[in-house]
């Protein structure tokens, strides 16, 4: 991996030396290396093992001491709207429907634009780097500016721009928005940080034929498709009475369904549907929070994991969760399926991690340049110090992640080798300057809301 | 309030004064006051009202500056073990009866003395000051310990010695044990910041005779009575063969509810017992995160409240949850019930924030003294600054408390008019000691367990 032959008794250059740190690798096979490095260069990771060992055999340009913290690969967040986080708890305690058409649809009309976008995704990306997640798949609207304020953040991101058949906030209808998504796919093809994928919204908002065409799109560019499907019961009732299928049926019927499709949300399927998911290959991203919050339901996690679908992880908007936290939705995922199901074992604490890290990065399309520390994938590390007090002692690694680690105990983010946190102080975003920018935006809406 | 006459011209003293903040008053009337200020004098709140107006009205011994923060009353953990921070999470994914009968109690056999509780209690004080926790309902052994590790900490605190039939880690049978919870409550009897509760383990652990004795002591001082009741549905299934009664049931029998006992987790209650408990005005203490990572099941949180049956918040035993995080207990009550019911509305914001406050300072028998910021309380109170991402932008304050925000959040935290802690600054535990020395203790017990 160096760029030029080395000379005897030099050593290869590693951009980056990370070491001391307890390297948790989430590798298939779960290594885990007490005192142990990560050597970087160019972006990917280069070596692993011990400190000691990779301290000798490195010549670093930096070096990060992560004595006292946990080293594990970034968390994927494979289903969110960031921008919505301009919404974030602006109407709360409603049901899905009630508080898309009264509140959220209506908002989102009058507000958004390009500039908001911009300011809403700065934020949510803020938040999520905060938080340990260095790569989101997001569904919103401008996805032009998603990707500028992801570039301009170092931050990792899976384009979809939302194509509805209403016009949406955009104000495109549905071939324009195609084609602008055509236009991302293309204009994003070889980026080392932003990928595009495809995200109709639904089966109840777009029609099977669009829906086709929208595959078609994905499939040219080998791109992955993704949608929500079964997240209430009221969307399931009104899509088979409109097409006499689930949408969840439909998409089988369509033959749309592969492993490179996503369905988000997947709260009401049932063991037909969890069936077909498991012979296609298709995915599912749990977002349980927003289920929760919204009276959606709960997904049939358990179900999903023992039928061998891959699951990954997401928060949703932070309009309706109200927050970008997967910490919190791993605490979540591991803990309400199990007192539904009286199973204490129903949901293990690995299996969440791999879905918020290795499973995720494999549904958006990336398992083989994210999800774990592994050598030749992209260095998307985060580290978590484990002095405090919510922290010790420590029996298990996996436990300590899923049920005490929280966001706000990752202390440094690098992503594809470069820092853009570090002991919690930002490198990448002018929070100060977003957070003045979003006030003022979520003035003018808590106004318009209040004249409503 | 003020010690001498004022002579004309004089104003009246207050030893701190805190101001500009968003004063979340968790008063009866829900207020809120916008830029205002907390006068405290003598460890009671003197005064509350606009800034201009207090900061005019008093003087000031110190003043605290809470622009851009919520000040609130500090949060009530109405029931946890603390010093079993020395096992969190050092067995997991165990049902509850597997996980005390092979893991907790020879655990805690082997490992618990005054030493270690001493340790354990000091890492959880430090954990709750941190998380904005100023008063928890603590049950385990040593319990004298305990109150010098709240004096120590300047943190306050419901003792309650665990009173079992079985010979408990402090070696002390059910009388010996009762007599010593007697020395508690009369030690403490005046104390500023520690109090005594009478807690027997449970009823399947303490005979109704014992239990009827319990009840006595407590009804003696006036104090607090609680046991865990109705956690599992083994739980329930084995009192009922036992005795013909259910756990709730067999209270009500024994005639020990009344308005000062409080039922620990309340999982499998039904509506019949919801209603003995309605009109004996008997408490329960929800545990959302413990009853669902030990699979015991979802408590009807819902019908509870609607039966008018107070409800406060506790977080049990960090070796349980793994935390002691009773936003995170917030997170979960505000939204399990929803996705389990259907009903976004099952449980609200405001509900869940009362739980944690004056609720619960109520059901922990110091609703006249603690949680809500009233003039001659105690001065109790967090300070959560909203400069975060995460945090941005705010339409309605409970549902940020209930829904955004998290323990780091909270910077500073008062209790009894002294800051225990000043801008994520610990002033009051040796963070660095404790968690030196508990690391010690789990190297010991990690030494124990993998030789099992």
């Amino acid at each position: 991996m160096s760029d030029q032959p080395l000379t005897e008794g030099e050593r290869p250059k590693a951009d980056l030396l990370l070491f001391g740190g307890l390297v948790v690798t989430m590798n298939p096979h779960w290594e885990v290396i007490e005192d142990g490095a990560v050597a970087v260069h160019k972006g990917e990771i280069l070596d692993l093992g011990p400190s000691r060992e990779l301290l000798a055999r490195y010549e670093a340009g930096e070096t990060m001491d992560a004595s006292g913290a946990i080293v594990m690969p970034g968390l994927v967040n494979a289903h969110t709207h960031a921008a919505t986080s301009l919404f974030r708890g602006f109407a709360d305690d409603k049901p899905l429907k009630q508080w898309l058409e009264g509140y959220i649809w209506p908002a989102e009309k009058t507000f958004v634009n390009q500039e908001r976008v911009r300011w809403g995704t700065l934020l949510a990306i803020a938040e999520m780097i905060r938080g340990g997640t260095t790569i989101f798949l997001d569904m919103y609207f401008f996805e032009d500016v998603v990707a500028e304020s992801a570039r301009k953040s170092s931050m990792r991101v899976v384009l979809g721009e939302a194509l509805f058949e209403m016009a949406g906030p955009s104000h495109r209808p549905f071939p324009d928005a195609l084609a602008f998504n055509r236009h991302l796919l293309e204009t994003y093809r070889l980026d080392p940080l932003i990928s595009v994928s495809v995200q109709p919204h639904s089966t109840y908002t777009v029609s099977p034929d669009n829906l086709l065409r929208a595959k078609d799109l994905a499939d040219e560019f080998g791109a992955v498709f993704g949608l929500h499907a079964s997240e209430t019961a009221e969307e399931v009732a009104g899509v088979r009475q409109k097409t006499g299928h689930s949408p969840a049926q439909l998409l089988a019927h369509l033959g749309l369904l592969d492993d490179r499709v996503l369905l988000f949300h997947g709260v009401h399927l049932n063991q037909t549907e969890i069936a077909v998911l498991a012979e296609t290959r298709a995915g599912v991203v749990h977002c349980p929070e927003a289920n929760l919050k919204l009276g959606s339901g709960v997904a049939p996690l358990p179900a999903l994991l023992e039928a061998g679908v891959r699951v990954a992880m997401g928060t949703d908007g932070p309009a309706s969760n109200n927050d970008l936290n997967l910490w919190g939705e791993m605490q979540m995922a591991s803990k309400i399926h199990r007192g539904v199901s009286g199973n204490p074992n129903a949901v293990t604490a690995r299996e969440v991690l791999a879905m918020a890290t290795r499973v995720g990065a494999d549904l958006i399309g990336m398992g083989d340049q994210l999800g774990s520390l592994e050598i030749g994938k992209r260095a998307d590390m985060i580290l978590i110090g484990l002095d405090k007090p919510h922290l010790v002692p420590m029996y298990d690694v996996y436990s300590h992640l899923a049920y005490a680690v929280g966001r706000s105990d990752v202390d440094t983010v690098v992503i594809g080798g470069r820092p853009v946190m570090r002991d919690r102080q930002m490198l990448t975003v002018n929070e100060d300057e977003v957070i003045a920018h979003v006030r003022e935006i979520g003035g003018e809406i808590k106004h318009w809301l209040d004249a409503r």
